[in-house]
């Protein structure tokens, strides 16, 4: 199977500028006259997104983790077989808002289920297949939550998790990209919005040289 | 972890007569005192059985093999934590309306997905657990399938499947009961309903007096 396409996903914990930063790469590769497929996880595909209404229900309060990684592979496996890959065999690029670095961080590192575990389920879905960058939006917890709260509306099914949640989603995020350094660009969010995006000039057109 | 109640499950073909011996099975455990959990699958819990209304939805035709699977054991994962196994740990008896025996059937013979596939996300919910009791109702294809059309109503995603797909899947459940006879009770569904509850008594009866 040959991918000539790009595939491109955005981490980091909530308020930490993914929505504000997707729409920037989105214009930026739209004036590369690159083609693109914008999306999301969990979601993406009518039945993605039928699970994703599954998994931020907030009257669900007695699913398991297990439970919870499970329904975000079912959604992921749609995703990818559906939408991701065929974009990519087309040549588009694809950007998802969030990908598989969001299990580890959310299901094994906030919900204690074991990496090994997740690994097997990620091995399952994806047999080797990983996005080509991963940004992640790195900010202290309080300044994310607080941007949240500003924003206001209704929280879903995460949302509702405490501080000492989030904390650990974020320190797994540093950690994974600390350990596979080449694929992910960590990205201070707490700077201007012009230097961030800077630097995400500087990945994006990395990037683009290498496709050849 | 002690499960003090025995878990059995019914499979087959649509039309083979599970319903009407569950119902059966229900008054003669609860004839002899037993506490029951009556239960089906995909489904028997509220996260579940809102995976259940994805899998079954006629609109959903782009659902792939490995996302159906995924699926169904995302619901049996729910259905196990949250309702099976305490249910056996408090000393109750469970009968489930198809379990694991029908993802190999459905998705991996019908489906053609590979049995190792199945059975490694087999390992990661159940690791190891397995209903005490099995009953495979077995029916030719065609008689099921007139009992179904004379019953009415809508069909669901799977229900309006080919004659050759319930094909493969009634293959399927002869074969597993082959392979592991001592979990498995296969009954005639074409005999008359007295002769196979008959038999579904001797089985009952081995399987209480083996409680001890």
């Amino acid at each position: 199977m040959s991918l000539h396409g790009k595939f491109i996903t955005l981490e980091g914990t909530e308020g930490a500028g993914k929505s504000t930063n997707l729409k920037y790469i989105e214009a930026w590769l739209a004036q590369k006259g690159i083609e693109l497929v914008v999306t999301r996880e969990p979601g993406g595909t009518p039945i993605s997104e039928a699970v994703r209404g599954i998994l931020l229900n907030t009257e669900f309060t007695e699913m398991t983790a297990n439970t919870e990684l499970l329904l975000m592979f079912a959604a992921r496996n749609q995703h990818i077989e559906e939408k991701i890959l065929p974009a990519l065999q087309a040549g588009k690029w694809v950007v998802s808002d969030r990908f598989t670095d969001a299990s580890y961080a959310y299901q094994g590192a906030a919900r204690g289920l074991e990496f090994d575990r997740i690994a097997s389920l990620e091995h399952w879905v994806q047999q080797g297949f990983q996005p080509d960058l991963t940004f992640v939006f790195d900010l202290p917890i309080e300044v994310g939550m607080q941007r949240v709260k500003a924003r206001g509306g209704q929280t879903d099914r995460f949302e509702q998790e405490k501080a000492d949640f989030f904390e650990k989603v974020r320190d797994a995020y540093l950690q994974r990209a600390a350990l596979a350094p080449q694929r992910y660009a960590v990205l201070n969010a707490a700077k201007t919005l012009e230097e961030v995006q800077a630097e995400i000039d500087t990945h994006l057109l990395t990037l683009l040289q290498h496709q050849g």
